[in-house]
């Protein structure tokens, strides 16, 4: 008997779900067990460039998350209402979900995993995060007899593009920003993608899945693009590094015994990263993820972030692996124990750093009166509060100013922010342009 | 209840799983529930670096595979014979199998995945290719909704070893082969790594996976990488490629209609890769999996190809998979439909095509008299088969000898070697050193 599925949204991805479905040919077997019984539009006028028959759309979304014969209602319309609800109301009447809605996850995980396990359903998101590329599945399953040490990921796409386009351009943020949403890369309101809002709603999903623990959004500290400047990905180029927007999620380590502890470092900024890094060469629209955990090492994963015909492939890959688990089953779902690598059955909040605990190198860029001894000023102030420093290099500009650019060893965020106070209050230093954290 | 684990074999790979399933704070929770209960050695008086109680170990494997509270038995012990045959006994009586012997499922995997359907049991081969990298779940899981159309691997950590001290060293092949033997990334007996034996291996268990189909070992074209030297290193690098041993597995493309074919091309050979292309920065005993498909795009996987804690980790994921189908089973096992994701269920054997059908770009390196002419007389030969040429460069070199290094557009092996055929029986032609396929 075929796995009936109900579609609420027939956007981009929607319809790249529908289109795996209505075409199994080539596919695993299982496909084509897969049926799209019901679709839930906002209009059912709009052309549509898909073979569903009419009788099968409905602009009532309600009607699909409580009609009895859906087993797996997939939820693409995106945004936090109605989603939540209905995916709520999915689950309360027994059916699995599929989401690519990584915000109402990131928000409302806890709720919707907890009414999940009540119900013996599974809610699964592998689309929420990477796009196409298989990150959530492997957390979830390969790599959980790993104790995660770190997720690092470049895991948006219209930020790497906007740095990869400064980077091999030499342009600045605004002129290439402007560019990426005439051609389509980028929203007409970039705030969820540029400011790093929507990177930190991933490293939450990537973070509980690793860690497992649950996650509050607003423990993820925030910064985004908007201040990297074509000077600094210059210099930062000179020194060996490339400027990537990092989500980075951290079992933190004690600085004395070395052991790792039970809090974690859940960080979104941009970050100088040594071009031999594996994350260095992720280029353009193309996300990563790199995962750090005992015994594995590091493992990365990478491919397009984002795009119709990858998120569709992530979405159909979550809807065969309910199919697989329902055929499996030789009693009705609800009397089957879940299984406990596709279920989400962690209960706790993670403990998490705040970021003045956090240690990190730094870049920083300071404006100074081109005057003997600034440099050793610099070094002094650093010094004191226990700052120590990898690299300083100064350039002379004009009109007197000189640019000093200085790199940090591994320091803790609050004695940074300390010593760099002292230097803004400073006289020979006329200003700080940028102050960005190194991996 | 615990799941009862039967080690066969407690080497580095063993001594890994051990540990892991021993140690499991921090873990999944579901690591907890497994136990290692009885271990099989080949003598019960070598000291090991882990805490088993001495009554759990036998040198009496059948017993192993025999016993019957044993759920999962997990073979590592390697070679052909006797893996093969305890594990179709294990198979027989109804476990499951682990295992990371990438020798007996390319050559028995047919044997092995029949007996293990008719018995309803899993036979799970993570760790068989890439170490620790997930790539087989994904393959199976994650992929499967996809049209594959190609995989492309570096799947062979020593090779790639000694390709990229090569290339960063400028040595040749003898003297970087006997450094690797000694720094132990190379064995005493090379050839089933540098003779792409051990790739072979790989790409046809990959192969299989990802066009769903069987797939004869002999049928995987395999040539290593003994006749690369520095020199071809050298005009690879100033022609804008590095040289890597690639494993492909390739749907054909019919060349009128352009559609992909029913039938693949599977071949293991060093190959020319662009610098920009994803694989081409994949160095040392890294290893790296580039799958392509419709509609997901261009997907990779990067990770430690070997090694106890990847490997380990790979095989404790599969042991942690199984674990995790037993507890949500509410009935015996045996009578549980199994999952279609995890069992392997394809009957049917790829055609693959022969390599002289096979269309592909190529670089040849030409010894000729350094004479007017030359060029235009290989340029001749070589269009007089419709071999196209994208680029020709000459050096000088010495004692009238010209080196000529020419790189063809895609043309037909058949084609390519008729023509080379030609030019080694040419008075001008003195010898031909090499000939490598681009990618």
């Amino acid at each position: 008997m075929a796995v009936k599925v109900g579609l609420l949204g027939l956007g981009t991805v929607g319809t790249g779900t529908a289109k795996i479905l209505l075409d199994p040919t080539g596919r695993h077997p299982l496909v084509s067990d897969i049926e799209v019984a019901r679709v839930g539009v906002r209009s059912l006028d709009k052309p549509r460039d898909i073979e569903i028959a009419a009788d099968r759309f409905t602009t009532d979304l309600e009607a699909i998350v409580t009609d009895p014969s859906i087993d797996v209602v997939v939820e693409l319309i995106g945004g936090l209402e109605p989603a939540r609800s209905l995916m709520l109301k999915a689950i309360h009447q027994g059916k699995h979900v599929v989401t690519a809605n990584k915000a109402v996850i990131a928000r409302y995980g806890d709720e919707l995993f907890t009414a999940a396990n009540e119900a013996g359903v599974y809610v699964l998101l592998e689309a929420a995060v990477g796009g196409g590329i298989p990150v959530i599945q492997p957390l979830k399953q390969a790599l959980g007899v790993n104790r995660i040490q770190a997720v690092t990921g470049i895991v948006n796409g219209t930020t790497n593009y906007i740095l990869t386009r400064m980077q091999e351009e030499g342009g600045d943020f605004e002129t290439i920003l402007a560019d990426a949403q005439a051609l389509g890369y980028a929203e007409a309101d970039p705030t969820a993608d540029v400011d790093g809002l929507d990177a930190a709603d991933k490293i939450a999903i990537l973070a509980s899945l690793a860690f497992g623990g649950r996650i509050k959004l607003s423990d993820v500290y925030c910064e985004g693009i908007r201040h990297v400047s074509a000077a600094d990905i210059a210099y930062a180029e000179r020194l060996g590094f490339v400027i990537k927007l990092l989500a980075i999620a951290r079992r933190d380590i004690c600085p004395t015994s070395n052991e790792a502890l039970d809090q974690l470092q859940l960080r979104v900024h941009p970050t100088l990263v040594p071009d031999h890094h594996p994350l260095a060469s992720v280029n353009g629209i193309y996300n990563a993820i790199l995962v750090e955990g005992e015994p594995i090492g590091q493992v990365m994963f990478f491919g397009p972030g984002a795009g119709e015909g990858p998120t569709a492939s992530a979405v159909a890959s979550d809807i065969l692996n309910i199919a697989a688990t329902l055929k499996s089953q030789s009693v009705a779902a609800k009397a089957e124990p879940q299984n406990p690598l596709l279920a989400c059955t962690h209960q706790h909040y993670c403990q998490v750093s705040p970021m003045t605990d956090i240690v990190s190198r730094f870049y920083v860029r300071l404006l100074a009166a081109d005057q003997p001894g600034v440099i050793g000023q610099v070094g002094l102030c650093f010094g004191n509060h226990e700052v120590s420093i990898e690299s300083v290099v100064q350039i002379d500009l004009h009109d007197g100013i000189g640019e000093i650019v200085v790199v940090t060893h591994e320091v803790s965020e609050r004695n940074f922010q300390t010593a760099l106070d002292e230097l803004r209050a400073s006289a020979s230093i006329r200003s700080v342009p940028s102050v960005l954290r190194v991996l």
